[in-house]
């Protein structure tokens, strides 16, 4: 059995962009050596999500306008009466989303659809540097 | 410490299909032999979801006609620009629910509640056969 | 490899409680001994939740809130009809935000934001006794 811990750091947009993380989770898989086990995608903060969508230009619109329906940025939430940062939105998306997911490594690969990516979503309301942790734990 | 994996196969009907899949999970445990670990239930591809529910008839209904309303089929999204399969709704579905849940096994048993039954639902607009990854890591 | 299981019991008022675990799951891992490797944290049942979110005041009005206007309370719902306990919209919304939330443990600590905290969410329409699992897997 062996752990595997990294850290990659990514610059983004806010404003609900989307970030392909599938690449970097794979080539940490490789490096791993990991056979058989578990990878777990974690982003660090409250304002983003991790999860897994099919990377192609058409959800890249609709994920954001989905968003955007069911917790509107224009609206002000008592979150903003606390620090001001007009954020409110980004953060109940967050807990929504989660900021968390596990995926089974078999026989060395993610098991991930064709047109299934891995992804991190970016809800604050402004550019951003974030840190995402990539945990692979298993056998080799 | 030891994982196992396993794939198993599941015909839905699509339109928010909801498919128990304690048995399979409970009896995959079983056979792991697998005492303190964590079990990972993972669903291949971009229009289904894995969660827990309490599976009676009339969440069954209750269900689908949430999702109906806060993602609804009827509307045109830009994925079906894309692709023209008229499904951008079981992908943004899919996205929200996440296609992976993980759940301790502590004493040869998953820690479920009584009422709380681990779920596929498939969001896809017609029938599909899909593949469902169970991993169970952990001490023997 | 090690694995520690550890049950918490968590009194609640429901109706959108918000529970702050980080100090339990903090206090855990720091008993736990396990220096790299996942920590799960598990509700049992399927009338709660578990996420991370900024706990202070103004989000702890807007969740309870969000989640009022996407699934009413006080609306009729199929599975009221099955059990007559009024909770539809809590094993709704339980579904929907899901029990299990994982999070890597990194040189002893979970890899959690300065404002990022491990929330259990109780949305049954009573006062509840719950039980939490807390598992730690990983390196000693």
């Amino acid at each position: 059995m062996k752990i595997v811990n990294e850290e990659i750091i990514k610059k983004t947009n806010g404003k609900c962009d989307i970030i392909d993380l599938t690449d970097d989770a794979t080539d940490f898989i490789k490096r791993s050596k990991i056979k058989n086990g578990l990878c777990t995608i974690f982003s660090v903060g409250s304002t983003g999500g991790i999860t897994t969508v099919e990377y192609e230009p058409g959800l890249l619109k609709d994920i954001p306008k989905f968003f955007e329906k069911i917790i509107p940025s224009a609206v002000r939430y008592h979150h903003d009466d606390t620090w001001g940062d007009n954020n409110g939105h980004a953060h109940i998306r967050s807990s929504l989303l989660k900021t968390s997911l596990s995926v089974p490594i078999v026989e060395e690969e993610l098991t991930l659809g064709t047109w299934q990516q891995i992804v991190f979503i970016d809800f604050d309301n402004r550019t951003r540097t974030r840190r995402i942790i990539l945990q692979a734990m298993g056998e080799i």
